[in-house]
Parts: structure tokens; sequence; C-alpha cells
């Protein structure tokens, strides 16, 4: 990868779509639109809540790096968002979570029925579009994923032992609740190219969500909530057990362990606490490895790319790579 | 509609269809087949409190009554009763329910979470098993009456005050929640047959649908628990309004209404402020009027069946009519 001095930003990989990015938020409104009062009001604050269409953009990246524009691309795109959003309300929902993206959550705002019904209008709205594009690859590909996200946030229930949530574990879950949406999304993007550019770009989506993953995992180590909009610390908080603290772990002090159970018994770990494992995991070089393994999955990710043809849209591919590594939030 | 001296059972509907009901089930453990632990566990629970199959039934019956057995029928029976199971475990999740069918609901023996997880994890499977199919049109009919469920949730959400539930809303509620699966469940079974036939199924199954649900929120105020196995008057306790209420109200006078309000308004409703808005409801005329609604609505099922030419499954889509009119559970 060539080395960047100034950090790639999302919008950076977006400047090339940014019509077709607004054609997919157009038909993301019309998708989800309702005259049903309580839905409509819960749509609104969703569409406040947008995010930064990451998903959408390696779609139409992936579908124009293949032989694209593709007209069905912006529906596709749209529905995988939808499919993201469905996904979120329910996390949210499962883990009580009171802010995302620095706004209230729809379990927070109205209330846990709300977000758990809303889930599933939004996926359920997302398979009418599909059945309505009429194909049934894309409907393939992104019932598959929605199938696998939910094994993920099983696994994630799991994800409280550090003594028993291994490496194998860790990636078994990233791989199923983040790396398989981008995959989906990538692979649904290429889905007109020829078999070897779909399985490229299936590669190159799954290999990037895990290093996307690796990388959301060390950002609640090492940056502060005034840059992430959420609390540092907020895994170890929770107990939520990520790559860091498994690789670190082996290779503590007996007395750091002791610190380690304790957080992980706390039903409130304080600051102290929380700084206390962070530093010991920085010691026993766990950050430094997630750090390689994410480089690692960057450099398999973007091997992928040399199976497409040369075009703007596959060196934006290839700058997804540099911002999935270097963002800071 | 014939009168009946002995009452029809639901085993009588299946006498005729009973060795493919047991390839549904057969179908529907291999679907939902996992070699994920947690989520194993929860599907053999499912399968401990298996249900009366009454959407598959009516698919199947559907099926031979318009040109069938279609080899397809079955796996589609196994994947509306998938359907009926998601939806299922997130009411359960959203009421904070604690028993089904008289046995512990998945939020209550594992927990909300899981319940969440496992409702998106059980439809997600529905999808792939459809799309595995390869025909776009049960797919079609399902996710439209998926996504209908769940404007009914909604709908249920907000039928708590009598004073502004209305006999229109009570009707688009039990559309929406109830009748749409069963009306799905009959249009998917005709979907070999004649348009005539695809449309009379779809409204036999809708005013069954809406009849069933009414049935179903009189048995609340007349049978006891140990017939139905649920608390009579479960529905007032938790302050959901019903028909017999909504019809009532106006008719009751300013003493009997005042009783209503007070319970509507108290968090843990007595069994005497129930017993005695059972009474009002019923001197109003409340209970007759749903008994008169649910026979209309049979009438209008049982007059599509003239669509359909003369057979055994056709008789047996009948007798479905006088079995959710005379059930006492």
């Amino acid at each position: 990868m060539s080395a960047q001095t100034v950090p790639v930003t999302l919008g950076d990989l977006q400047s090339g779509i940014r019509p077709r990015l607004d054609g997919v938020v157009a038909e993301l409104r019309r998708i989800v639109e309702t005259d049903f009062g309580l839905i409509s009001e819960v749509n609104q604050h969703l569409f406040q809540m947008q995010g930064k269409l990451m998903r959408p953009t390696l779609l139409l990246l992936a579908d124009e790096a293949t032989g694209g524009p593709d007209t069905r691309a912006m529906r596709l795109a749209a529905v995988v968002e939808l499919i993201h959003l469905a996904t979120l309300v329910h996390d949210d929902s499962v883990d009580h979570s009171v802010l995302r993206r620095g706004m209230p959550t729809i379990n927070s705002l109205f209330s846990h029925q709300v977000s758990v019904i809303m889930g599933d209008y939004l996926y359920s709205r997302a398979v009418i579009e599909l059945v309505d594009i009429g194909d049934l690859a894309p409907l393939k590909v992104l019932s598959r994923v929605t199938n696998e996200m939910t094994v993920g946030e099983m696994r994630q229930l799991l994800a409280h032992d550090p003594l028993r949530f291994s490496e194998e574990d860790y990636d078994l879950l990233i791989r199923a609740k983040t790396a398989s949406l981008l995959s989906g999304a990538c692979e649904t993007g290429a889905l007109s190219g020829t078999p070897e550019q779909r399985e490229a770009l299936r590669r190159f989506g799954e290999h990037l969500g895990m290093a996307f993953q690796i990388v959301d995992d060390l950002l609640d180590y090492t940056e502060d909530e005034a840059v992430t909009g959420k609390p540092s610390g907020l895994d170890l908080r929770e107990h939520k057990v990520t790559l860091p603290l498994i690789h670190a772990l082996p290779k503590m002090t007996d007395a750091e362990r002791r610190v380690v159970n304790e957080l992980m018994r706390a039903p409130h770990p304080s600051d102290v606490q929380i700084a206390d494992v962070v530093a010991s995991v920085d010691r026993a070089g766990g950050l430094a490895y997630a750090r390689d393994r994410a480089a690692q999955l960057a450099a398999s990710a973007e091997q992928q790319l040399e199976t497409l043809p040369p075009s703007a849209a596959r060196e934006a591919l290839r700058s997804a790579i540099s911002y999935v590594l270097e963002r800071r939030r």
C-alpha cells in the first residue's frame, strides 16, 4: 500500500459516485415510506442519524470496477444500507445502547418494543424490494449474509469470558458480525462481473470487513470519547473481550491477569480499573498485535484487487483500505 | 354452515394430510439446523413447544384443493411455520411474556437478547429456504405478509386506549397481525391454481384469520385458565383493547365506563376489577356482537370456497371454519 501523508477520508472515496449515493438515499426513503404514523416517526429519526453509507459506497464501487454502472446498483445499495440499519436497530435494543452516532437510539427514544418491531419492519421491506428487483442472485447473497450476522450476534453474547474466548472465536465473530455484510455489499455490486471478479470482491470485502472490526476494537482501547463520539474503554466496561486482550492475556503477569479478572467480575468497572487493563494490554503487546493483524488483512484485501481491470473505481476501493486502517473514529 | 353436534378438532382436518404434515416437521428441522451450540439449544426448546401446525395445514389443503399435491408444498409449509415461529419469538420478547403453549418462552428461559437474535435467525433462514426453492412468487407473497405483520405489531402497541381505538383500528390490527399470515399460507398453497382460485384462497384465509383472532379475543373474556392454558382476562390485565370492549363501551352506563377507565389506569388491575368489566361488557352486548362478527366473517370465508372444484381438501377447509368458530382454546 502506498504511504499516505494525508489520511484518506470516506469523502475522498465517494467523490466519484456522489450523485449515485444521493440516488441511494432517495431510494432508501422510497423503500421505507409508510403512511402509518408511528413507523413514519421512527423513519424520520433514522434518517437524521444517517451514517457514512460505507456499504452502499463499496457496492457502487464494486459495480463500477466490474463493468458497471448497472442501473439496479442504486436500489441494491439502498437495500444493503437498509439491512445494515435493521441490524443496528436490533443491536442497540439487544445491547440496551442509549447513543448511536451521537444521537439517541430507537430503543431509548421510543421503546424496546418499537425497536424490535422496527428492525423487523426494515428487514422485511428490504426483502420486498429485493423480490421486486426480480433477480434471485442478490437475494441469495444477502439472505445468507443476514443469517450469518444473526449467528455473529449470538457469538457476541458469548464473548464475555477472556479465559474461554479464543482468537479463533474472535475471528469467527468478526467475520459473521461485521465482515459478512461488507463482503455481501461488494459481492452484490460485482454480480454482473465474471465469476472470478465476483469471488475476488467477496474476499476483498471479507478481509476489509475483518480489518475494519479489528480497528474498531483497537479504537476502543486507544481513542478518547472526544474523537470517536463514544466513551473510551466501553468494550471493557461492558465486559466485551476483543483481540488486544485475547492476545495480551497469556503474556501478562499474574498480578495483571488478576486485575483483568476483577474488571470482568465488576458490575460497574471503575475508570482506574479500565485504565490499568488498557495499560497492561499495551505492555503485553496486545495493541501492536491487533494492528499487525489488521494490516495483514488489509494487504490480503488489496491483493484481491489485482483480479480487476484498472479503473478509477478499483483505485477508490484501494483507498477504502487506507481509510479503514487510518480512521480514528 | 352445517350444524355440528361434535366440535371439529384440528386433528379432524389434518387426518387426510398427516404424512405430509410429518414431512413439514422434518423440513422445519432441516431448515433451522445448525452446529452453533446456543442456537441449537434454542431450536430444541422451540421444537418441544411445537404448535398445532395450523398454517401448514391450511397451505397443504389449499394446495390439494387447487390441483396439488405440489412437491414444493411441504417446504413452503415449513417456511410459513418458520415465519410464524419467528414472529412468536419476537412477540413474546416485545410483550415480556413468560409462558407460550404452557412452556417457558425463549425470553424467559434464555434472555431478551437471545430472543431478538433468534427471531432474526429464524426469519433469515426462512428467506434463504425460499430463495433456494428458486421461485419469486411465494417470496413475493410471504415478504409482503411478514411486513404487514410488523405493521400489525406496531398497531398493537397503540391498542391500549379504549377511547381512541375504534372498531376500524381493530379490524386493521387483526388483519395485519393475524389474518395476513393465514391468508398468505392459503395463497401460497394456491400458487399453482388459477388466478381466481388463488384470489379466493387469499380471501378465504383473510376472513378465516380475522374470525380466528376475534374468537381468540372472545376466549380471553369467556374461558377459564383451566381450558385455555392462559389466565382469563389477560388482555384486560395488560390493557389490550379488543372488539368486545370496543363495541360495549358506548353502550355502557357512566358508572360502568368509570370502572373501565380505572382498570385501564391501574398498573396491576385486580381480579374483581376484571370480573366487573367482563360482566359489563357482556351486559352491553359486546360478547354477542363479537360472536356475530366472527360468524359473518366465517360465512364470507365459506363463500370463497365455492370458487374451488369439489374435493376432500375443500371440505377440510370448510371444516377449518367450524374449528375456528367452535374452538375453546
